[in-house]
């Protein structure tokens, strides 16, 4: 079953580049290969790391692993296994795009064993920096949609916006939300690979169409100024909150495959707030938690 | 004593602030008085924020705070005081220059108070971008004079190249180090204030006279692209690593505030490494402790 899940999150990672190289002519990839070395230099799996920047995405990365070794145990109790020994395969991805009318979207799949225990986890998330609700009711149906035969849909909806979220700015998320789950494991292994695949089925329609009926938009500056300042907020989230870069720091993965995650512009300014009356000031209020499936 | 301590910064900050006018004549300041509360709405002290932005300073704060509560008892084991009660005041400053001949500095000098414990901490650090080795040898010769009637600047200067790293690039500093210290309680209290006076009394003579040497000096787009992305080493080190930063989270200081000392522009490539060649490869080598005062 590790195999089969290794096979099916690379195949992943193929299609969506390719969808990518559709979109944006000027993609230029580059892909790095690694091998990770455990604190003891022993080998400890490696990865397939791979960074985009064109004209439509500023930078991007769609990244494969598969790493296993040995983790601090404090660290593994939080990761709530049987025993420190590890193993975990996955794919993370990050796209941000040049035009602030396209969102940004983060998706990770990934199964993880320690011990005698092994479950799924993973999810994905929009961050919109201007409010098209389209898109956004758009992102969030295809969700519903692919959730719908596993019946999963709320709790998983609910876990994103709870997860997502800067507690140190007053429980602002860090975008609209989506789908997030973690140590799924009914019981049944194969039932749940089976359901993560066709979550996972959900990433490419979600979002592709966003950025292709945004990405010739004409934008602002104040767009930019706004975006900029958003993916300030992006990155706090990943650096104070994330687990997943907490995982990857903990466990001494490749550095520069953690934080591909970051953008590429950012800007912080003290009190930062958007202009008043501003689509910009509209957007804030999507930055809580929000129904886009069932409202009247 | 506490009292004379909250006087004695708050009159640091004037002083500071005065200075940083002289230099900069753009300089504009916003400066926000503000009242803290604590999980139960109860006061718990305050501060008085200042943030300046101008020509010379593109993005600083000078910030005074006295804070007193109850504080989480996990989080009040790593500050290795007395009971979860504290109270806390300083000053603490980081000025980010427009020019990236300029270095950035930090600064923070601190009374804590848990229980019947009592200590004093700061210090103070640079992060240049350009190497010009003079400035470094003044910065640190500068803390070397007021650290000698104390004989403590070896100490200080090892603690300080031990914290200012971001352990998760291999241990490439923030910056050049300078002096850092914690926990200061010789049993003494008068004297320990003393100490702590008279480290703090170097920094305007350690840091201005840098700043009036270089802001009128010509920079190129690299200087400053690599600056952008020292930047992004800074942001990493203050929210993955920095205690100062954590403190504030965790005792639900007023977020602005604390996260004044994030960078105005920033830049994050995936595998960024400067231009082969250029003064900025030859400034990474700084990144690394190293002596600046016993030198042959």
């Amino acid at each position: 079953m590790k195999d089969e899940f290794v096979e099916y999150v690379k195949g992943l990672q193929d299609q969506i580049t390719a969808r990518m190289h559709e979109i944006d002519s000027d993609l230029k990839m580059t892909e790095d290969l690694w091998d990770r070395q455990d604190a003891l230099g022993k080998p400890g799996g490696g990865g397939r790391t791979r960074h985009f920047q064109g004209s439509v995405f500023e930078s991007a990365g769609v990244n494969f692993s598969c790493v296993h070794g040995t983790m601090e145990k404090e660290f593994a109790k939080v990761m709530k296994g049987d025993g420190n020994e590890f193993w975990a395969s996955g794919i993370s991805l990050i796209l941000h795009p040049l035009n602030p009318r396209v969102p940004t979207v983060h998706a990770n799949f990934r199964m993880i064993q320690m011990g005698e225990k092994q479950w799924f986890g993973g999810g994905s998330d929009l961050t919109p920096y201007y409010p098209h609700e389209e898109d956004f009711i758009h992102f969030h149906k295809t969700q519903l949609d692919v959730c719908q035969p596993f019946e999963c849909y709320e709790a998983m909806k609910k876990r994103c916006d709870e997860y997502f979220v800067n507690h140190h700015r007053d429980g602002e998320m860090r975008g609209i939300g989506g789908i997030f789950f973690d140590h799924l494991n009914s019981g049944n292994l194969k039932q749940d690979f089976d359901q993560v695949v066709a979550l996972s089925k959900g990433f490419i329609p979600s979002y592709f169409p966003i950025v292709e009926r945004r990405m010739n938009e004409e934008f602002t500056q104040e767009d930019e100024d706004f975006m900029l300042h958003r993916r300030g907020r992006y990155v706090e989230f990943n650096l104070v909150h994330d687990r997943g870069t907490l995982f990857g720091l903990k466990t001494k993965g490749r550095i520069d495959s953690i934080l591909i995650s970051l953008p590429p512009r950012v800007k912080f300014s003290y009190c930062y707030q958007p202009p008043k009356g501003s689509a910009h000031e509209e957007m804030m209020q999507y930055y809580q938690p929000r129904d886009y499936c069932f409202g009247s």
